[in-house]
């Protein structure tokens, strides 16, 4: 028994892919991800809700706002990696873990999180992890 | 190894929502909600479905049909809990569970019943439960 | 020769709809709309846009803000008036038309507005007018 | 802990269904299936990726083109058994274990593939297995 | 100035296209068509409508009803024509204009149907008429 | 009375825009388009098409590969211009007008074209030109 609420924001970058199998995608490009979150929870709080969604959604914002109209080549935590759509999946997750365990979103109840990127109307990624 | 099958549907409501949390949703407002009721099984029965359709489609019409139009803050059912989206969710998805036990949806092949609601195109919740 | 840009945000809103024709609709309900703002030029300006996107933006969340978690029946506004989708697309375009002759939103090149407002996944309404 | 990529595409098939339930399916008749791959692992390989995309959509068009623009009515692999959507998918998605098994397509490290056939805006299915 | 009311449904054929520039598709296939009719009106009714929704998603419907599960090619109506997705859409867009003009569909108010199909997530036909 | 058929495809580019008025987008980033391109006629030919649909999905697959994974500030082409959605249709409208006019595509019959480009799920942009 699961309950679960999601917050779509989005973000637009630049970077390169790099190793052949990228193929045209090592040359500098960039994409909008269309950004899912979706937060778990085995029970609602007292107010109903797995989570507060002004809260979530502002969460969501900061992060994609952190990392948004940047070239991710030139960004140091991303020194040495693909910045591949599944990999920002788990980038993005993990900080709104951290938002959960130190700021107190979901108010302890949150037991999983999700963040799917879709990059384009036939290809998407996404990360899980339970808390 | 699971099969599901999705049926989408909708319904309109009025609703307010309790709690500081809820800014302005505090006021009387309402939604649509575009419901999805998605029905899993570990195996096809002979005509080699998870759940008859029609059958399916028309359980969950009738359970919205029940909700839609109204002005839930006026419902006895639901006196003194807030209708959240994920609330909701939960309630569509034990009437599911009821019409699978007691009505023969499915044949006695679903083992899990999901159902999402979307709010808006940034919204949406689900509840998800194994039977 | 037409250039256009559309900008999509969403209100929620509680109300009724009066006449035998509506059928259930004439109980108290609500919607989700999410509504499309789109501005036609015949041309682009000096920075190669039809309208500053980010100002077309916080212009139709200011319209739709000043809608939203409310119960129309109980707006001075629309006293005598049904709300339908329809009429709510002219009015929202409406005030988007004033955006642009009065707070010169789009530069003086706007020639055309379309509103268009989704209700649910099966229904939607709109209105287009020339400036 | 679970990564996630997905690739979209679709097909076109003419078909019946045998059985009363399905009322007026039991006529020949066709369906678009707009196809969803899901390969699922639980580390991302040294590229950064669950999946070489570009093999992955190569490996779902082929199997989507042996299938495409028939009438599987007449094909002998389906004699005798209802092409329903939530079978379709199973078969669609053994094929890709077969690729991921046999080709190498994700390189080992593919724990679970989903594959989701959206029959039309109200309706879709799925199938889910491990590796 | 023009106000629009749109119904979305669906229909699901089979049939073949003649023609080399078909490909493929020249063998027995099918599809999904969800279908979008638009009805539109310089003015709004005394309800506030530019059509009576429920009466419009009826004649789509039933207009949808006849085609539909249907091998179109054994069809006298369609002998010696293809059935593109844009005939198609002429065809309905003539029974709507039908409904419109001996049903009395939209009360006389309605100066145009726009009629659209979606084939699949990546192509499309519409057909549009002036009243 | 016109017909219209459209097709869908994808880039993805980097770039970066000049003006104050693009905040941060003033920034290197890149985008996914998802490009809609419409073919207008306002007759079938004898094949009852607006024109072939393979032909006119590979010419629009050919425009965006040209534009693809590239960084457009560095494309001679765009030198001094600010690569906007808007900008960035009109250029693959005009590439369509000279596959129709010179290369043939839709057999003489084309009387308009559009192209639609959806930067998000919140924003777009359209060049729609006579021919």
């Amino acid at each position: 028994m699961t309950y679960s609420v999601t917050v779509r924001d989005h973000m637009m970058i630049a970077h390169s892919l790099a190793g052949e199998a990228f193929g045209p995608a090592q040359r500098l490009h960039g994409a909008t991800y269309v950004v899912d979150a979706t937060f778990r929870a085995p029970a609602l709080d007292a107010d109903g809700v797995v989570v507060d969604i002004g809260r979530a959604a502002d969460a969501l914002h900061g992060i994609l706002a952190a990392l948004s109209y940047r070239n991710l080549d030139e960004e140091p935590e991303f020194a040495g990696v693909n910045t591949t759509t599944e990999r920002l999946c788990s980038v993005i997750a993990e900080r709104l873990v951290l938002a959960v365990r130190t700021d107190g979103l979901g108010g302890g109840g949150v037991s999983g999180i999700v963040v799917t990127m879709r990059e384009s109307h036939i290809a998407w990624a996404s990360f899980e992890v339970e808390l």
